[in-house]
């Protein structure tokens, strides 16, 4: 699997997400600048990914300092994780990863510079490897989950390309492929931004996982017909009781796979728990800008030389686009994590499992 | 309201609908040529109004005939519908017209080729006409059931673009508007043809009917926050115990209404019943081209000077694309129709109403 994010010759190397499915290509960002705006841009997107590639940033930032003092080097370090917290105001895992390589530095103050860098290049690597066993470990009990000729449905992309590995959900699929367990996946396109037909289809074909690409609308019809028997999906947030937020959509694929019995599983790493809320009430659903929905894949196209989108809405339209929402716990069949799978009682067996 | 399809001077006006919802204009059809034309390339699209097209094409394809005998004057008249069929060879409408266009002549044998043109122009506008009230009584037997304040759910367009005056489920929308019922409407986007984003929005939206564009994924979560508290939509074919073949996503919609406790109502005219079918399941449900899926809104785009597709997805990916789904009869409150409301006991009821 061509990792999503490394470190290449002094450089970040980052798959182009923008250019997928059409080409593959990379993006070399050999100083922060660049970086940022790859995040920005979302050539590299997802939580985790956003992470590991915030930490390699830092120390790309400061690699080359001219710094003497730990004071000095520290302000330095200081206006490179302040500038690259702007790229993706609300990323929670980039904050994270920043912060954890400003704590690697201010936990070291007797060190000199040389040795402060090598730190924080082993921080990097650090956040990058925990990413990837994270990922290896979702897998391993994900696909404990799958059995012989299982039809699985996936929403959105918590793959490869959203981690430094595996992925999360489809983390499942690629183990269970390697387990050589027969079975097949079909993606939700995921409107409005269509990770799924753009990204998710990309990633199972590549790895000759046999993947079906249909539209949400026709879940149901599919379901009826017994085409789907099971369903794991991603998370951003997970409340102390269970409930989880998720790619908008996620919640509809619960409440079908209730109505035809269908197991529903998401896959998470325990970052993603925040057993500071009650339950998913609590969780703020962000509404994403209208063109999302009423211009198509918010991507230019050039007509009579002139740069244009592509509209396929009226103009002023009134148009609802939450980018989230929330599968209530109560139809969540398990939650698998790297530390295990937690069934209900969710409540307690959450903590349990957590804590071990 | 601004109607799809008229006869204007010598000739049949369309609205173009492959240029909305970016422009509003139109198409001359002068000769069968363009018509053919227009009906091919969906310009007009719509059972009902493809079957007054068809009309009068037919009239527009003889109206200039020199063939003085009846023998010549009806060969003129078969190669004109004959070649008007080709143009959607799956439409019944189409077919239905053309046909209802031949037996007029040919119940007329005696009339001179003056009087038989004249007869053809009549069956025109009677086609015409007929679809126009049909619109008017689904409409007023639908507003019935629209109350203040009422939240209600279309998908794909059942409107005025696809008949000759108000539509069937979006009828029932436009007639409580006349009522100065207060209510306001979501459109789901109808993917993959998104007939909902471009077409419903701006039809709602030229008539000042509040509507939001939706994607589908989003619908469970408007039920849940008690957003929706009605459904109308459209009908393709309806078997003898109510069974009802509609746009894919319609059968997605009833399992939620049902979940959720909402009124799902079908709007069709009794045209649409099919009462040689027992049941649901012996009607055929298409499968249409992977690039509907595939790439994004089939229309071409030009890019460094070259003509190309918006390619959403890897090349080669398999895809399911069934055109329409079927949703049981359990699941429907009642079916509109231009001679009543049918509640269940559908298999008694329909009978009954039909027959009114």
């Amino acid at each position: 699997m061509i990792p999503t994010i490394k470190w290449h010759k002094n450089s970040i190397r980052i798959i182009d997400q923008t250019k997928l499915p059409e080409k593959l290509s990379y993006v070399y960002c050999r100083n922060i600048k660049s970086l940022w705006n790859a995040i920005k841009t979302l050539q590299v997107r997802g939580a985790p990914a956003i992470g590991v590639a915030a930490a390699f940033g830092t120390y790309l930032g400061i690699k080359d300092s001219k710094q003497k003092s730990y004071a000095n080097f520290k302000k330095h370090l200081d206006s490179v994780t302040k500038y690259l917290a702007t790229s993706r105001p609300t990323a929670v895992n980039l904050f994270w990863a920043l912060k954890r390589m400003e704590s690697a530095v201010s936990n070291n103050k007797d060190k000199n510079i040389k040795e402060l860098k090598n730190i924080l290049f082993r921080e990097a690597n650090s956040i990058f490897n925990e990413d990837r066993s994270m990922c290896r470990s979702l897998g391993a009990y994900g696909a404990r989950l799958i059995g012989k000729k299982d039809a699985v449905l996936t929403v959105c992309n918590a793959g490869a390309l959203a981690t430094s590995d595996y992925g999360t959900a489809l983390a499942v699929m690629y183990k269970a492929n390697a387990q050589h367990k027969s079975f097949n996946v079909y993606a939700c396109e995921t409107r409005p931004l269509l990770q799924g037909a753009r990204l998710t289809t990309w990633e199972l074909n590549r790895q000759k996982i046999d993947v079906t690409l249909i539209c949400e609308s026709m879940v149901a019809q599919l379901m009826k017909n017994k085409k789907i028997n099971k369903i794991f999906t991603g998370a951003d947030r997970i409340a102390s009781n269970g409930d989880t937020a998720n790619k908008i959509g996620t919640y509809h694929l619960a409440v079908l796979a209730n109505r035809f019995k269908i197991p529903f599983y998401v896959v998470a790493p325990s970052s993603t728990f925040d057993l500071s809320l009650a339950s998913g009430k609590y969780i703020p659903i962000e509404e994403r800008k209208d063109r999302e929905v009423t211009h198509f894949n918010n991507k230019p196209v050039i007509r009579n030389r002139i740069q244009v989108y592509n509209q396929i809405a009226p103009v002023g339209v009134r148009v609802e686009n939450p980018a989230f929402d929330v599968t209530s716990h109560n139809l969540i069949s398990a939650i698998i994590t790297e530390r295990g799978i937690v069934y209900p009682n969710f409540k307690k067996n959450i903590k349990k499992v957590l804590n071990k």
